[in-house]
């Protein structure tokens, strides 16, 4: 299937009835071009919140596994009326739930990894010329049980599918023309970046521009798929995501991302013997929860305090885990904050450039903002700062490195 | 598994997070008392409808087949919610889908028919003590692709499942206490029976009284499987359906029935030839459209009129299908009528008694009401009427049947 391209439309692409048709007309636009299509669509608009809090109105603690049958209709809509609206236009399209095209996943419901795609159904409906159109964020476990991908998990399908079926290129439709340097409702002069490298994005997705869930890029970049991030209301061109260029080695810094997702909690007065953080951490993983950031401070009395952030929607099951760590170590108290912020600047030229970093500091201790955590990797630096002070913080970072100027004109720092 | 039961709790029932959470205590008093619980339920309230119109506003005409895509998912939100309630209480309980279940139907989506239920799923989770959840009125293809079995087809999910499973009592819970003598919205003085046969009941759900689907006590009689129909709001009786007693045979009729969701079809001037009929009701049957009654007046010219009527919502498909045939058959024109309304008497002991058809159209001629069909069974007599003049008439045959009386104490008419 040479001319395959597969589609993924967000939510907020497909939240009424006249975002539906018309993200079908640009469907159609393709297919008259000669493309075969595979869609991915998320759940409509504000969907997946409303069943949340269905589920929310019987209990304070849904089983996961009922959670993900709840869940997974959000999709299963989308595609039905998504598929109607072709078929109304005249085009033969055909619509999947991820255990229908058999996304088999692992058993963690919520949070699901796929693990195979069996895309026998969908090859012979693109046989038989039809758009297929496959549910987001949903697959099935190995005893028929619904599962679900986590937030941001269609992304993921459409770059699986992409994989599964040899499609080179995959277009994730949202509701702005890219990927930018900074967010445009923090930063006014934040421009669109048009090319990206997949470690770029993968920080910037991770350090919290909502706009492409970050396993979706990693599987992008072992793949060597090529993703086009793009605006379902607009012609423009969009942010291409692909293998870096040599051109970026110029660059120093390609955007600012900011995540305010996240909570720290702090176990004080850890007993500092070797093993420790091991089993803490360990514990943690093993109830399915994902950690960001870690600090240890340097122990200099036997004892030290561990500090280390995760998703707020997290926070309750963590802490239940760590007070119970705490009384079996030994350690003092459990101190948890959910009035954090993360802000991070991201680039490939970062690795050969030093200053940045410094630069950074520089920017965010000229407005008064304190910084509480600290963490690097080749191409991004990340601060934790109080929640408070994140939009403060965006615009100074953004202004220290010139973002709103076209790359070639940036002074480097 | 001697002690199973299917209970069924309609849209009414589970509604909202207070509805479910009082079906949740009930099941749960059930399942305290030693009972094994496989639960059908129905899309909550207005699900359906909502989802309905959803679709209608992408497109004036959805595909069978994503409509029912589209409308599986409101019993999918059920289920997840009815078992997190549950698990919620303390009790183990697992939700399935149609499909999760193997509930194998016939290609005709919107109208499937069950074919198969393969029950070792639910044979297994009953085995580990939990309740079982079942999504009702949809299942599957041989093609895997999502089915549903018609408006009130949980009805048949639960009867289905009763059978397949060898529950010898299937609860139909709705928010009604039972089957009553006639709708007491429209007729006030209207009694609760507790008993009724099968073939009673079902002219009664076939008649319009709304209470239960009509397939669904066909296979109920079928299999014998006792049915009881109950308030899910009381602790009431309800109505009981089983096999014919020795002792119904005094009464003579059992209930008004009113339909006002049917819609009359009349084909003028037909040429009076053998097999025109046939290939008529042939081509109607083809598209899957169901035909209530069929009137043919007898023909002094060679050319007759044949009247028949059909489900409101079938009314615009089976019109073009007899505009082409009519003009095939060189028949005159086609008339439609919306604005009727079908009134009927049921009882088992009509039989073998004259005189109850002709009390009934004297009761509707006494208020003046024009009869426009008739249709007789061997324990029901039907009469198309205005639709305007329905609830009179209700209230008048529920007189002249004196009705509002203890059985016992009735004059036969």
């Amino acid at each position: 299937m040479s001319k395959l391209i597969v589609q993924k439309f967000g939510g907020t692409s497909i939240a009424n009835a006249w975002c539906i048709k018309n993200v079908a007309k640009r469907i159609i636009s393709y297919k008259k071009k000669g493309y075969a299509l595979v869609v991915v669509v998320s759940a409509p608009g504000d969907a997946t919140d409303d069943l949340l809090k269905l589920a929310h109105s019987v209990t304070n603690d849904p089983t996961d596994r009922e959670l993900d049958v709840l869940l997974s209709t959000g999709e299963q809509v989308s595609m039905a009326l998504l598929s109607m609206a072709l078929n109304d236009l005249g085009y033969q399209a055909i619509s999947f739930t991820g255990a229908q095209v058999g996304i088999i996943t692992d058993k963690s419901y919520t949070k699901a990894r796929i693990i195979n795609i069996n895309s026998r159904r969908i090859k012979e409906e693109l046989k038989k010329k039809k758009i297929v159109i496959v549910a987001g964020f949903q697959g099935i476990n190995l005893e028929q049980d619904i599962t679900t991908l986590g937030r941001g998990g269609s992304d993921i399908t459409a770059v699986a599918l992409a994989k599964a079926l040899g499609a080179k290129m995959c277009e994730i439709y949202t509701d702005v023309d890219g990927v930018y340097t900074a967010d445009p409702r923090i930063a006014r002069e934040a421009r669109k970046i048009d090319r990206l490298s997949y470690d770029e994005m993968l920080e910037l997705a991770f350090l919290g521009a909502q706009v492409m869930q970050s396993r979706s890029i990693e599987v992008a970049k072992k793949f060597n798929i090529k993703l086009c991030v793009r605006n379902s209301f607009s012609k423009k061109d969009g942010t291409i995501i692909h293998e870096e260029a040599k051109s970026m080695e110029e660059i120093l810094v390609s955007g600012v991302a900011v995540n305010r997702s996240e909570a720290k909690i702090t176990i004080c007065d850890v007993p500092d013997k070797p093993g420790i953080a091991a089993r803490i951490f360990r514990e943690i993983a093993s109830a399915n929860i994902n950690i960001d950031m870690i600090i240890q401070n340097v122990s200099h009395t036997g004892r030290t305090d561990i500090s280390f952030t995760i998703e707020k929607t997290d926070l309750k099951k963590a802490v239940n885990i760590v007070k119970k760590m705490a009384k079996k170590i030994g350690a003092k108290n459990v101190l948890e904050d959910r009035d954090i912020a993360k802000v991070s600047v991201v680039g490939v030229g970062m690795r050969s450039h030093s200053g940045i970093a410094a630069a950074m500091f520089k920017a965010l201790a000229q407005k008064g903002i304190n910084i509480k955590m600290i963490s690097t990797s080749e191409i991004k630096i990340s601060c934790v700062i109080n929640k408070k002070d994140a939009v403060k913080a965006v615009k100074a970072i953004h202004k220290v490195f010139e973002l709103q100027k076209p790359t070639r004109t940036r002074k480097a720092k």
